[in-house]
């Protein structure tokens, strides 16, 4: 199984290194960010930027940026922090409107500190996000785009929750717009940064898009997939046995998740249609990865390659 | 009494018609920048926008604009906007906080559609902010730093509620980061899209940081004033017979609001304070007028004399 890489095992080869040091860098960027003088802001935001994460956007971001010979790591590293804390502060939120006391295996900001420290930690991310990024100039305008799609995309999500209404083409253009919008902004400031051709950064935007929308549609069969275990069965098996998730749908009443975005996911990808989305996941990156001719060859763009790969290819 | 201008009011002087032009502008990008496709949230915008509310912040931004000889209203509204609704973001956050159903006379957000959507307009407001100032370049750094120190300041007078600890240091602490850095970056923006000189942008932040903090002081007292009326007394008659709002202090479980601010509001501004606090507002509106100096001889700096003064001398 491959898995993501750990800090143990990436010093093995130069790019390792250099992704290694940059990686480093967006954690520093982040952690000061968030050095508020109020401590209950300081305190909330290290609890979740310390519980981890996956850390892709801002890794895309930091690959196109040295797939395009960008060098200094420093100056990169603050738009990558910018995009992760962007992230960062749209879970926090979503933890409060969705009760959620879990997040990357600690408790929720929401669940320590209460609702209305959780808000104005979500509130603070944003405006660090905003400091981050205020010496960058237009790449602003990339990321403030990016901002409205993410909290558009929620909001038609809580939408099509609350009025069920939620088709594939709605699901569609949630993950677009909460999603694949981030990512793509990702992508296309790392290679801005390091002074990218409009063709290059048209190309790397695209492969960003595609890949944030693969990592979507896997994190909501993952989702589901690992609702499966509350079940007695374990998720590989069904899809090994080619039963994919439809197996589930009319035990629906005997162990639903109370959760109605669950319950939503559970609909839109029932059935056959889970083999669907894992086959859309896996055409979308096969479509990223060809956006990556624009680069020149180098290691950057093998582990721009090798991230799209891992998008479909994980179990978290 | 003196109350704001209202349109019908206003067209009587050139630099009447010049504000009014510019607060047009303001409105039209403020709306502008709402205009979601998401429809949920541009109608809660719209709903917040169009209860109206002082528009001091950015009727402050084209002032000193327009001081400094500023011509073009598009151009300068953007920030104004962008400034307004930083403001606006923060006040629909609030109500969710305080569990606040009204808002400039009207049912707030939070009362309309909800908890979780008020939360999402707010970030989305946020955003649209930040939509606004992206091609602002620089300046997008004196309006990141007030967005922090406003969420800064709500978050520590959050805290001081709930730990007790509302000295009259950590309330200075919280109008100075919740009110005054907005009003600060309001004025200093408009210099600075003004061209001014460093001399001049600096003393025009330090006026707008004054007006912020009188502005916020006397909103706390008619806050406190106007719950005085719940006790079957009028707020004019106590100030005028100099018994300021210490009259109320005892009465305190007879007829004390619920809301747990408000009542802190009223040990801070108790007694003899009430009248402290007012003559503090007007020392700092003073200094606030005298950092008017820096500025030529014309209209619109006297206008910026005329709103300082009516910070401290109204009642609403």
């Amino acid at each position: 199984m491959i898995t993501y890489p750990t800090p143990t095992a990436i010093a093995s080869s130069p790019i390792q290194e250099q992704i290694q040091v940059a990686m480093q860098a967006v954690e520093s960027a982040m952690h000061e960010a968030v050095n508020s003088e109020v401590q209950v802001l300081r305190d909330a935001s290290r609890h979740i930027l310390g519980a981890g994460g996956k850390r892709i956007r801002p890794r895309i971001l930091m690959l196109t940026y040295l797939a395009l010979g960008g060098t200094d790591m420093t100056y990169a590293a603050a738009p990558a922090a910018a995009v992760e804390l962007m992230h960062t502060a749209s879970v926090v939120h979503d933890d409060i409107n969705d009760h959620g006391v879990l997040r990357r295996g600690r408790p929720s900001v929401n669940a320590i500190w209460g609702r209305t420290f959780a808000l104005l930690t979500g509130d603070f991310l944003f405006t660090a996000v905003y400091q981050l990024m205020a010496p960058y100039r237009d790449l602003n305008k990339l990321l403030a785009r990016a901002a409205t799609a993410l909290v558009e995309g929620e909001t038609l999500q809580a939408d099509a929750v609350k009025n069920n209404i939620f088709t594939r083409e709605v699901y569609a253009r949630i993950i677009a717009l909460k999603t694949a919008a981030l990512f793509q902004a990702a992508g296309e400031i790392g290679a801005r940064l390091a002074h990218a051709t409009e063709e290059q950064a048209e190309a790397l935007s695209q492969y960003s898009y595609n890949v944030g929308l693969a990592f979507q549609i896997i994190d909501d069969i993952l989702d589901i997939t690992g609702d499966e275990s509350k079940l007695g069965k374990t998720a590989g098996i069904d899809l090994q046995q080619g039963r994919g998730f439809g197996a589930v749908k009319d035990d629906k009443n005997g162990a639903a998740p109370d959760d109605p975005i669950e319950s939503i996911k559970r609909k839109i990808l029932k059935g056959n249609r889970l083999q669907e989305a894992r086959d859309q996941a896996a055409a979308l990156v096969d479509m990223a990865i060809a956006m990556l001719d624009v680069l020149p060859e180098n290691e950057a763009k093998n582990e721009l390659v090798q991230i799209a790969r891992l998008v479909v290819d994980r179990d978290y």
